[in-house]
């Protein structure tokens, strides 16, 4: 047992676990292909013990993973060696305040309980990453979009202000309940979406808004993806304010349906598009009508409203179940490039030149509205040990078709450990050594995620 | 003649003035309470002429203040020795890309000439700063916010992307043209509201948006401030969607009628909101029907649409003009606190206290939506002797009511040289440390804007 072991046991109320003694699922992220390994395992009990184990960590140049809910697609949480520092159990609302419309939630907390908190109380809060098994801290830390982003932008939009552990034990608060401010330089903004790399983040505050009176979303079908794509700048031209312009092909939906057992309207359809509205009823039905008049002049054939609320819980139980119902298939790569709007279409085009060239299955889906388009490759039949080679020359050409067109590796899911050596072929490397110096200005040891991302 | 300016002017195309030469509108912000003094003036001919400074002025350990449109209000344009790097005359739209909604200029195009040129093209530039000789350059080194934020948010929203001259003169490219972005530490928001301390913007795209159909604002007139201030929280939680809610005192009103020579409506009321809704036709035509009915339950005794345009554009002239007008009464102190939504009528009362109990005339007017509190401390009959004695107490007085309530010392306008006595007395260390490291990162000889806001 360690020295560092040793003194964390004397200093922290949380379960602590050794060496051999953790569990490989504490060890991984939630594609589970990186397996990792840990001296020490931590549950925090909360802020106190965050701030000792780090105080320790510090002392002892111990490199620190955080993790919370562990559901990050990049290996973000993947130690190698040293502390996972885990802060799921703090999962607790600290203060809802609705006089300023806001909510300070610990890090641990899962979008589930959260929606459900802000909404019984007649608010939202926008974000709406597909898995709400995910925890505000986790969210914070990768800067996770999710479906809404289009009206609503993404988990930086609605951060206030945090508490951060640096990486030597101070706390620090960053930004206050207010709406806006330009008082000096705002590293909050670094902090979010560092992947853990800043130090860890114990406190959020949130800003909510009113939950809409009404939302409907309708799914639009088309014989092809690319009419699907086309349509997306129109509906986002025609003063139709859409929350959320997600695409799908069919084949991709088969996963979902087969996972849950159930089924998506228009099974004739090739392609896709799942548009929502909110607001006021009335403005909502103008909206969704207004919206089939122009879409079908574009190119869908059907369009079917949800408002069979079993209906629009289905669909977006299929939507939201794609993720697991991929990683049910087999072995599997999850992508997140991000594209200018423009060119959604001839990159869903090259990666399905890419596959077909290269004789690997890719299924792209995706938030259309804002460019971020999803990719999951599979590993199918093709042998474990060829397997690593096909895919790495997959990615490859995917993050080069996405980078000519003027896109970058990620939208929301960050880089983490898997994406690494993609990003560091495309990285902008005037840009990376400024990232370095910030990561050295918060964090001089490197004992944060140092194998993460950008860091070195 | 120094050896820096006489490798200047063989390095650069843009006109040069030295020392004396310099105008003192070149040496100052738009208050004009700070007189700074400067040897070499550079006006860049473009993006070659401030890379080409930068490097000499790096060379050379030259302190280097940008400006642009010199609208600053709280002297980040005021040097103190060094180079004036003036980026005024770089006002081009570089390219407009309808397809991805975006927009790529030059620094130095007026916010004015950038809503002409959007505007006429069906589109939209959401970020609204009651400035408007003021420049993109200079709304991003401010993060400036303005009247919209309550719907569309502040510059820092809509910039998809920048080019920053890095102290030591590299061209360093922050984002893409894309909507989402987990791809490393988001250093492009440290930039936006650096105040000039990072380095030199010379390109910035932006986001648009469709240009609503309809927009419409309406006068609330109330009894009080306190009922109007109330009446923010109602409308807010009304699912209105309200794109801006200002609010102004009657007294604070009569400075710009008095300066345009024009009159607002309700001349009764002791204040009023502005509200503003778009969005299509029936649409703000009927949220501006139930804020009417919501809005006299809560204390307006009279709703005024501004469906006249001619009276519209007078009421948003004399707002606009109040900075101006208030000037013209002779010197004062802009301030630009932010408070938490629910402290703003007891910040504003407190203010009021405040002003009684100092015999200083101070008035309030601001961005009631987003807690926004603009106040302009006038000098009137005080003589000049007593004037800077009687400022600093009152402006202490101020910052500490915000800080106790929660809020902070700059919403949009920045620290600059101006506040940066009072920031320091309520920065947070720990952030303060990080900002300073971080700072040294981009800047290690800190020769940018080096006596400004946060920096050493």
């Amino acid at each position: 047992m360690s020295d560092f072991s040793l003194e964390l046991k004397k200093a922290v109320k949380g379960e602590i676990l050794e060496g051999d003694s953790i569990p490989a699922k504490l060890l991984t992220d939630f594609v589970g292909t990186l397996k990792g390994h840990a001296d020490v395992y931590l549950k925090a009990s909360g802020r106190d013990d965050v701030v000792a184990a780090v105080k320790l960590a510090h002392r002892f140049k111990v490199p620190v993973v955080v993790r919370s809910g562990g559901t990050n697609l990049v290996g973000a949480t993947v130690p190698e060696g040293g502390l996972v520092l885990d802060v799921s159990g703090m999962n607790k609302v600290i203060s809802f305040d609705e006089p300023t419309m806001s909510i300070t939630v610990e890090p641990g907390i899962t979008l589930k309980d959260l929606i459900a908190y802000v909404e019984s109380r007649g608010y939202m809060y926008p974000p709406d990453p597909a898995e709400k098994l995910g925890t505000i801290g986790g969210n914070v830390a990768m800067n996770s979009g999710g479906m809404r982003a289009v009206k609503y932008g993404v988990t930086r939009d609605y951060v206030l202000s945090l508490d951060l552990v640096r990486p030597d034990g101070e706390v620090v608060t960053f930004g206050r309940k207010v709406r806006k401010n330009a008082t000096g330089l705002n590293l909050k903004e670094c902090v979010i979406g560092c992947e853990g790399s800043l130090g860890v983040i114990v406190s959020v505050t949130l800003k909510l808004v009113p939950l809409p009176e009404y939302s409907l979303s309708a799914i639009l079908a088309y014989h092809s993806l690319e009419e699907g794509i086309k349509s997306v700048n129109v509906i986002l031209g025609a003063h139709l304010d859409p929350t959320a312009i997600e695409f799908q092909e069919k084949k991709v939906i088969a996963y979902g349906e087969k996972y849950l057992g159930a089924e998506f309207p228009v099974p004739s359809a090739v392609a896709y598009l799942i548009v929502t509205f909110d607001g006021t009823k009335d403005s909502v039905l103008e909206r969704l009508e207004k919206c089939e008049s122009v879409v079908k002049k574009n190119g869908a054939f059907e369009v079917v409203p949800l408002t069979d609320p079993e209906l629009a819980a289905k669909v977006w139980e299929i939507r939201g179940a794609l993720a697991r119902a991929v990683k049910a298939t087999g072995p599997w790569e999850p992508v997140d490039t991000v594209v200018p709007l423009d060119e959604i279409a001839p990159f869903v085009a090259s990666v399905n030149q890419i596959s077909e060239d290269e004789g690997v299955r890719i299924v792209a889906f995706g938030h259309a509205g804002d460019g971020n388009v999803h990719l999951c490759v599979l590993k199918d039949q093709i042998s474990d040990s060829e397997w690593p080679a096909r895919l790495d020359r997959v990615l490859r050409l995917v993050y080069q078709s996405a980078y000519d067109k003027g896109g970058m590796l990620s939208g929301e899911h960050g880089i983490g450990k898997a994406k690494r050596r993609y990003y560091l072929e495309h990285a902008n490397k005037d840009e990376r050594e400024l990232m370095l110096k910030v990561k050295a200005a918060f964090d001089p040891e490197n004992l944060f995620n140092p194998h993460d991302g950008y860091t070195l």
